[in-house]
């Protein structure tokens, strides 16, 4: 079977199998039109829809993206399995958000600021070491809930755990998930009372347009801090500025905004106690030759594949 | 038998015995010298020298602090016992060195700069993503060397190998320590050369002085990252500003400096890719009451006590 891999990555897959690497932005070379799986990766939604119609043997497309949202709607048909790279992204982006947490809760953006003014920040070390505010400084024994606690919580859960804080989920349904009590989103403000960390990892949708917004601020813990790793539509970036100008939020990180690039006159850049990352959670997929090794050979073999989210 | 607790934290003692709260800054009330356990936290060293003379039934001192400098030279007698508070902050100091360590491998700085400038950094997340740089962006994968491998690095060590790191440490003599492979000091630059990041947890002693110098930066892997939560005395702060202009190293995030507070005029403030924190990865100790009343009730056994450094 030949296989189409982009060029937008090393994916040295082992599978015993024909490779040839593509560009992905030009049109697939006439003599490699009969090839039966399609590996993509940053490919344009005009370039799926071409490749929809140009490889009549194609047999399966395989993302390497968590969602394969353009895949899908390129046009395909039935014949055509789709698969997500799901799971691919667990890694990088529990550690990213590990990262902004930690960032969030040792306050490296307000040390920074401190840094660019040439001053040793004596008042966070008073603070940071006081009875009465010194447990907003740790996550050790902090309270962490994660909204959204699907594939990239349960990686990231453990390591907050490790750290010392009390982490529980929320999601559309309650139960036990990797080990984790969360709770149904109708329970949020209880939850929320009592979190010292707010960790959203929720898929736009349109349920989640907006969902963070000043009542959901305003239930949290006065003081608490707010990350997100999911996506920008799913907060009303206008309460998210006020909460943390009012000093509600005491701080917040987050690596998506509503509308990405963000543009240099939008007010969230200077917003105070706020870091922004450029959306770099995740894009560096981890484990994707596995995958598709693993894929073709269930092809092959006519199981069922992994992540497959089409037919 | 009766303890004096400092003002300056919140210690809840459950041992039975008589617990009298003092403030650090004023002598110690006559009615209070007859106590056996003196319990310290950021007293200055002239109240340590008059209380080393105003306390003749004292028994034990335990401090807080991981280091017990300050109460070794006050003056204490034989028949005192002097316990320090090492372990206390081996869990903070491995939080805030965690968090540096990210900060580094994901450039927080970097991004926290272009936010300020309103600029949506392309750049890293390509930089991030392509094969030949991907690597140097994330601790899966990456070498961590742990110079000092002692009660903190013990703590830290498994946070990175969770986020899939490879860890090993250098200190006085070779051998395993908590699983981890250990080198003797003499066999560091080989191990260096294999080095991502850098991390550095030593104490200040007459060996460490200006350890980490232009020689032990240009033996690192070229790009590697440099993590210093020991002591600033430790870095020749000439030759970090240097390795940093130049590429050699690619960033470093560190906690403390040869000069504390550093003067507004140093130029390390404005060293590039470099992120300063002012002395504050410990100053919180977790578990004092626990540590106290363990030592307590050992001294009524007349067992032996735990972190004992004098007599
Ligand atoms: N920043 C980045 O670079 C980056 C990278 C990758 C992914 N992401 C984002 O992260 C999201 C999550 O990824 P994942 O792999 O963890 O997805 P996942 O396994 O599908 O988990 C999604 C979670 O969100 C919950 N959820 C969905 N709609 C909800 C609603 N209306 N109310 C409450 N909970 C809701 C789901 O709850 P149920 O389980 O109850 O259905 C599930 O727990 C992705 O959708 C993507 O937007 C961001
Ligand atoms: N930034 C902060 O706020 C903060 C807070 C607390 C502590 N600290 C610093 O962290 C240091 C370490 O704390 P710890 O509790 O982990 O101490 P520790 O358990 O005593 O460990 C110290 C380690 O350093 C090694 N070492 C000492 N001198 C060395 C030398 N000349 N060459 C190579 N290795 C050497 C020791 O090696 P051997 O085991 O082979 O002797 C040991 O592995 C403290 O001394 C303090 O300076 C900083």
């Amino acid at each position: 079977m030949k296989i189409l891999i982009p060029n937008t990555i090393d994916l040295p897959v082992t599978a015993d199998v024909e490779t040839v690497v593509y560009d992905i932005d030009a049109a697939i070379p006439a003599e490699h039109r009969d090839a039966g799986v399609l590996v993509v990766w940053h490919n344009s939604s005009a370039w799926l829809q071409d490749a929809a119609r140009a490889l009549p043997k194609l047999r399966l497309v395989q993302a390497l993206a968590s969602g394969a949202d353009a895949v899908l709607s390129a046009g395909f048909g039935d014949e055509v399995r789709i698969c997500s790279g799901r799971s691919l992204h667990d890694g990088p982006v529990a550690e990213h958000a590990l990262a902004l947490i930690l960032s969030a809760v040792r306050r490296l953006d307000r040390l920074h600021d401190a840094q660019r003014d040439h001053r040793w920040d004596d008042d966070f070390n008073d603070a940071q070491s006081a009875p009465d505010t010194q447990r907003s400084y740790t996550l050790a024994g902090a309270r962490v809930t994660i909204w959204g606690f699907g594939s990239i919580a349960s990686t990231l859960a453990p390591f907050l755990t490790a750290l010392g804080a009390d982490v529980q989920g929320i999601a559309r349904t309650a139960g036990t998930r990797s080990g984790y009590p969360v709770h149904a989103d109708a329970d949020a403000s209880a939850i929320l009372a009592k979190t010292d960390v707010l960790v959203s990892i929720l898929p736009a949708t349109a349920e989640t347009t907006d969902l963070f917004d000043a009542e959901v601020f305003g239930a949290l813990k006065p003081g608490a801090a707010f990350v997100n790793v999911g996506r920008g539509a799913t907060v009303d970036e206008g309460a998210l500025i006020d909460a943390l100008a009012s000093g509600r939020l005491r701080a917040a990180a987050i690596d998506v905004t509503e509308s990405e690039p963000l543009p240099a006159s939008d007010p969230l850049w200077d917003a105070p106690n706020l870091l922004i990352t450029p959306h770099i959670a995740g894009n560096r997929p981890v484990g994707a030759a596995q995958l598709v090794d693993q894929n073709v050979t269930r092809l092959a073999a006519g199981d069922d594949l992994v992540n497959q989210v089409h037919p």
